[in-house]
């Protein structure tokens, strides 16, 4: 991967950080940054000259999808406890390419036409299109999370629901959405420190909410529901990828990582003229 | 306005490029940069430090969307001759922002189920939410542009769109939506020289359609419809601008300086807590 060996990685993020066979999440470090040998300033370096990748990677899918049918898209699935950086993320990594082939969903909590539908309703609507980079800030999974933490359904029906995701993603693989899903692994600790800062600056109490608190309070039971959602939902298609992100910079490059292998893997082409390019030429030129 | 002082504007682009009583596309040199003293490396310095404030504004106007019922949006229209250079005004001025705090829509040629409503029912849905920055690729207007140019619709229809708009637009800034209506404006020798340029590049390629120099040799008919839509719409509280655009550079300062000038004019401020921000240091500090 160009990314990587023209910097600090060390290692792969997309194996270190997949969430396979017999992955727990209380073995993950919040503070570590696997595969990387460099700091914060070799970081924001390399997520500079990552941008750059991900920007020409982009364009060239883009480009193809005008063109050819049956390009693939890229999905993100963003997941996190608050405060743990997803906002960060999609200004930082997902900001640095063209806004024209991205299409980003943030989903609140669902409105009573939503919960009158199956909880994949609402997420099918927002599948990326052919051609883009699509990111759900939130997605499917808050229904097997706080669904399960806060048991807003039956045990039964967050049962049925790992089923109906792993279905509904393998029919969206199969189709050629590639899909990357992260959870960015923070620490209660630095939650504490960072919900703190918000209540400490004016200029970031509109970003706390008081029930941030009080699903804190619930901290062990979703590292459970989070557990579950990786043994049942971390598929060979569609796999999980936690990222530790105690250090913002670190996930900000192991995501746009994950996304480059994604975009590399498509290996998007320019594609070819679908018109006679010298007749065109001489159209023009008669103009 | 900080942007202006701190940079190489001499004069105001906002009283410069709009298009007032008496106003005439055709006095309009594509060449020009008014207002501007610097060249195209000035106009790259400014740029960066207008992102910076273009983000800062961004940020505060959406915070406040989040707490205060009723804040204003901004609602960025664009419309041009093929190649003149909408894509980079995405990409390069409104691409600074978070993408969290904008909706963008590029508007296709209408599918049966809009054409089977009333022109301005697609527009309706993509109006921008309290506190988003909404950028209109393309918009309602090519009902009056290409509707008019190629007789999609009776000249009595198009008479009918013209009143309909100014109402519709009406009714968004009575609402607190913040309009601002761009023509980016190019000669037809500068459009020969880049739709040239899409042909003589393979990864170009794709950005060429075989319509456009079908289109290309109807400018004066498209001049006229453009000229037509400044005189019956632009109002005061919905004002068009119209940017020569011949210089990239200069558009995408001019562009970016009105957009300045929306935000600035609504002066968002970061939202008072709607919490008790000392009780609520006690119980996170408690957790």
């Amino acid at each position: 991967m160009t990314a990587k060996s023209q910097t600090n990685w060390s290692g792969d993020p997309v194996e270190l950080l997949r969430a396979g066979e017999g992955f727990r999440l209380a073995d993950v470090d919040p503070d570590a940054t696997p595969g990387y040998t460099g700091g914060k300033k070799h970081g924001q370096v390399d997520l500079r000259a990552g941008a750059d990748e991900l920007g020409e990677l982009q364009e060239r899918l883009f480009a193809q999808s005008r063109i050819v049918a049956d390009t693939p898209a890229v999905l993100l699935v963003l997941q996190a406890m608050d405060s743990a950086g997803k906002g960060g993320i999609v200004r930082h990594v997902v900001g640095s390419v063209d806004p024209q082939g991205v299409s980003l969903v943030a989903f609140k909590k669902p409105t009573p036409e939503e919960l009158a539908h199956d909880f994949l309703w609402r997420i099918e609507k927002h599948v990326p299109d052919a051609g883009f980079i699509g990111v759900f800030d939130r997605s499917h999974y808050e229904d097997v999370l706080i669904g399960r933490v806060r048991s807003l359904a039956s045990p039964e029906e967050i049962e049925r629901r790992y089923g109906a995701i792993v279905d509904f993603e393998k029919r969206l693989t199969d189709r050629g959405v590639r899909i990357v899903k992260v959870m960015l692994h923070i620490s209660p600790d630095e939650q504490k420190s960072r919900l703190m800062e918000r209540l400490e600056r004016p200029d970031k109490h509109w970003k706390y909410n008081p029930g941030d608190v009080d699903e804190r309070q619930l901290w062990p039971a979703y590292m459970d529901a989070y557990q579950a959602v990786f043994e049942r939902t971390s598929t060979p298609n569609a796999p999980w990828y936690v990222v530790p992100a105690n250090a913002k910079w670190y996930a900000r490059i192991a995501v746009q990582a994950l996304l480059l292998d994604a975009l590399e893997d498509i290996d998007p082409q320019w594609p070819a003229a679908d018109f006679d390019v010298e007749a065109e030429k001489r159209r023009l030129a008669a103009t």
